[in-house]
């Protein structure tokens, strides 16, 4: 049978515009641009539409959250700093009803305190944390079967 | 250039062995049977030897750990309710000096505070959460990514 | 003797852009227009000009408080998520120099405690919470009566 | 369509029998005698029979809210000092099965941090906070609309 | 040897006249009557004379437990919503210097977080917790086998 | 110059009836009758009249407080437990406006932790703790110097 | 009617096969032999087959509680130390879906702190706390009558 | 009966030796050396020789505390900003043996939180706060009261 | 020798475009186009290029932080609310890689306890508050110096 | 007009004498007699006599503080250690009346967390930090430009 | 007078197995067996029977401690990573009523918080930390001291 | 080959001078005198040259630790209640570039909570507490064998 091509919306939150260049030793030396480039090929061989999309402003990332409701399937969400804090991100996932699922490049857990806690992983569907640009690649093959097989296997 | 197979310890801590009859509204129905089994198979599938233990002794979870140091590439590893409380674990990965991914089949992050704080994500290479049965797969995939190229693209 | 005409901003936060369609269990089942338009009447009812707005941006949220020095006598604010980490939104509305009334549709004190604390309630002249739309309604009333008698009776 | 008659009980907790009095600067000049007749003639507005009482007694507090249960429709609460520590007017407030109204004079935000957390507000239908005297009547208007729409419009 | 006879007080503080009807899921259908007229006939088989009284006074509460000190032997404590409060409740049972055993009907661990402290547990012999009514019955055992046996065997 | 007789109220809470009996390792062998005689001798050599009273009921105490408004100078207050945890009594003082001092016997700081905060205190003109039933006597000397001189010598 | 025979697992963790001769002001002097042996005595008089089991590791006790689901038809649980640090022995109550009583001999709650917060108590029916060896037959008592009638009378 | 000479170390801290000049509106007006003076008179009045001395030194402080032993009945000390910091001058009262006691001019309750908490009060005989100058008196009357009568009446 | 010109971006957060008008109590009474005069004039005093920008926009500060990587030097940053709360500008500030200096006009340390606390401080070069408009000044002159002695003397 | 001549105390504390020596990496190489000699040199290009001391003995820098009183303007001063505990110090700054302006060579917000908290800011006109020797330099401009014109432009 | 033989266990908890090729840089090259044997060289000289194990299992570690009841005269504990989580193992300590000596090989208070806490130190005799594999030898001396004088010199 | 000699400072600080007659059920009988004779003695049989001060001052600590830089190898060092506070102390150990080892006589986790936190802990080489006076000599031992082979066996 084949599949329903699923519609994923990846969003990134402020200063991943700058990955390649900003920290390398923690962020890694891929750009932006490549990891949404293999992330389009990946939801090609996966049977998924993906759209990429990457803002510095808060309000921005709760309009294109709340548009998910029109046509999407789901969303793939690394809010960078704006993960610890933004109430208003939170509730825009839930109100928008679709899956996420949050990811971070680097492991969010060995540095600072501050970036333990996510105000968001309590109304998402998973999270991916600590594997650089894989996070992404991860995150997506996670959401595409969560979407498939909401209760599922291996 | 052929792949090395990459060999992988796959360990799941306390009650872990009670999965599929267990809270199934929180871990499913699939049991851990199920889930070794379709390790298994993913790991021929990305030329990686799997094995799967279990044990609800935190002891017995420290000294597999220390025995990754020989011949194993890496673990994954859903350590259960220890997650939470044990150092000696987080002590165990840092000193086997193999990467480690840490799993979990349930959003921890969406139950009871105490499973909000991991003792060993700090001392992991990365976190899967959330993604019930396919949280093992997810990792697996990420660890031998990671293994083959430690700093990498998606 | 006539009523002057009080002229009152009614601004919405986050989110409220979705009401109705929004976890209704949670919100209820009235759209933002309609609580608009109600306002709009109660205004009329009450000698006052209401205009009401909404954004998903805090800084779009501070540039109109900020606003509200010219030619508005108060606000009628429901930040949502904003609520519990804006200090900016606070600053605003100190620097206004406008009474402003905070309001909330959802009981805020009988959900996640991060929304027990409001970073706006103490530079606010007032706060009604928990009567859905009508906490617009509500907040509204203090704010006129406030308006035309600072220290006044029932 | 005529209303039915709303019967509303508002019950005032400790040192409120000084209002007027009692540092003014805080808590206005309106003495509670007047805001109850006030509460009265808004209630016959309202199609509502109101009976206010006063105590110092946390224990009398309970006692009458645990009366609510009969022949009563909804509490108007003002519990003073006890809001912030009272488990016991909490159960009462449960265990009653009315809806309740928390409302407090003056900003309870703008003041001591021990004033910030209320007991009850979790408990209760909605709450108002700083408007004065007029506190009681917005939750009295809000109790009555909330008592004939549960979940209504403006 | 013939048992001497136990005197026993057991007092129930705020809200608990209103069991049977009150939020039963929690509390259970049994209203107070018909635990204190078990109690008493579960007193006449273990040969004490056990005697029931209930206040919302928290001031009413301890002046009975000072009374304990003329002619009664222990008491059997439901202190309800004052046990997480009430250092005057705590004082007088250390003052009166009778044995005291503090007894719940719900399992207020599995509640809000408030209800996990006791301010009694500390200055009590024991406690009995979640058993529903039987919490009174099996605190009475209890506190009879240790007025008989201070250290004892099973 | 004569001076003008002061009038002062002395107020004990609960449990401090007990004294003599309860606890004599902390509280001493005095009763609270002879404290209070010894008091009103007190109060005739320092030119006042002194009128003791005691309740264990938290209420019965604000009402006592309120009550001091009329004819009364001032206030030694000793509140028993209800020290640490009465917002109502707080209230009552500072709404009687007649100066307070609070009193206690046992040194309160070397006790339990919950037993070193007062509520009281920050309203308060002065404090004296540890002294057994002296603190009674220092605290009307400190009283009635403060009521002759607020802002005095030695 | 002949009640049914009900099956009781006696579970007993760290520390508590030194009773008797372990610190007996705090555990008293009777051994867990004599214990065991009470309590099996116990259940022939309330129609009940008890086994008694003790272990000083975690892992045994989380083995033994996943047994309880062959053939068993409760628990009552004495987990001493890991009583305040176990997840897993949590989640093994949760997991194994019988009804699980937490009993202690001493009474925690006045002794440090950290015995003060339970990790098993959330999960379990009900608490016995204090009464010495008697805990484990009142905790019997009460999980006897439980399993009878999980919602019953004295 | 005639009294013995009580000796007793009147000790001033940091920044009292600015007393009439620093902060009057908190401290008084009143300098340092007629506080000494009066200390004295009242110290001939009730049978004692009083000698005062002040220090910005907490070195200093702790060595005369420790010279208390040597020919001193008992301190009284107003440490100044060391109360609430220096577990230096803790010890040192408690190793000296003689009883001390606690005094502050202004109610420090009433003031910064820091300043709420003593790291001394638990170690001394007792405390008065708030007084002014008069707390130094009414700290020495309560420390020669307590010399001549440990346990005493009024 | 010449000094290189130094270019400099001067950034003000949210509410700062109404300095002159807002609160002179705390901010004082020159308004932002007067200190940015100011520090443009200043600028060309010590050889360097100063462009000054406001925005009440979170993301607005972290685009412009961003920018600063073409082109400028360093920055001079006074965040205003956002100082407190902003992950999103601390990564801004790490990912652009040029020296940033903290100002705040207000002595946010005397302030609420919620200033006293600043996201950004820990990955400045170094902050300066409270001197009013001269923070800015300060600020500058000390960044100018950074960028020409990184180690250097007074 | 000609500038008054302004006096400033520079007051280093505990273990600023090693500037130079002690942990260059975080200091700076630069000792503290050239600190001084280049803080009088701008003392005298800024119309200023500054006379700079160095003590390890916080009851020292009280003695200095105090002494400000008598003939000196203003103090800079880099309490060191002291800065993150002493009340002593910032009693000494209120008590001497003097504008003083707190300094710090290193970054202290990006070291431990017990240097995030100063004891002293509250109570100083201004702060900076981070800038090494400079901020000696740059407090001191800020200081004497404070002195000029306390409220005033760049 | 010749010593008596004194017979002490000591007993080394998880990964401590792995000394010497376990993190080098904090833990030191010396592997565990040859701590041990210099141990018992180190016992021979100092008239002591030592006997070393290890365990990465906490019951186990309980069963050894225990253990030492019968025929041991002093324990040396590295308890690892179970040194501040485990209530079993403090517990058995007291339970098994011979004086241990805590030893850690790192400096635990220069790691991370979470090893800053000892559930053991309170029970222990003394602590010896950060020396390296010395952390023993000095542990084994001070108990062959402690064994021999209790109460002693140097 | 021969040892060269060791210089060592061993610095004790408040109330140590009191040793032998303060509090001798937790600091022992032995006093200090004795105990630097019996250090000096331990130091020729260890090759070591010893010289032992105490002071009350925290200045004092503070200059000696400094003076450590000229001529001396490491430091043993008590700092009495100074330990828990003294951010001084704990610079200057830094600052002086010696290694430090903190000892304690009595076992300071088993007292009160404030004692639990040692300052200085972190920035010495290792820690030996509650050995009595013989803490001094196995710190000097410890010292001595780090300061011969700062990485070494048994």
């Amino acid at each position: 049978m084949p599949q329903t091509l699923s519609r994923v919306l990846v969003l990134s939150g402020p200063n991943l515009n700058l990955l390649g260049t900003r920290e390398p030793a923690i962020y890694g030396a891929t750009d932006l641009r490549t990891i949404e480039a293999d992330l389009a090929a990946l939801g090609v061989e996966l049977d998924a539409h993906v759209e990429c999309r990457q803002s510095n402003h808060e309000g921005q990332l709760v309009d294109w959250i709340q548009e998910a409701r029109d046509g999407w399937d789901g969303i793939v969400l690394n809010a960078g700093g704006y993960t610890h804090t933004s109430v208003a991100i939170r509730d825009a996932i839930t109100a928008c009803g679709r899956p996420c699922v949050e990811v971070h490049l680097s492991n969010v857990h060995a540095r600072e305190p501050f970036r333990h806690r996510s105000r968001l992983a309590a109304v998402c569907v998973g999270v991916v944390v600590g594997f650089g640009p894989r996070s992404y690649a991860l995150g997506l093959r996670g959401l595409i079967d969560y979407l498939r097989h909401p209760r599922g296997s291996v």
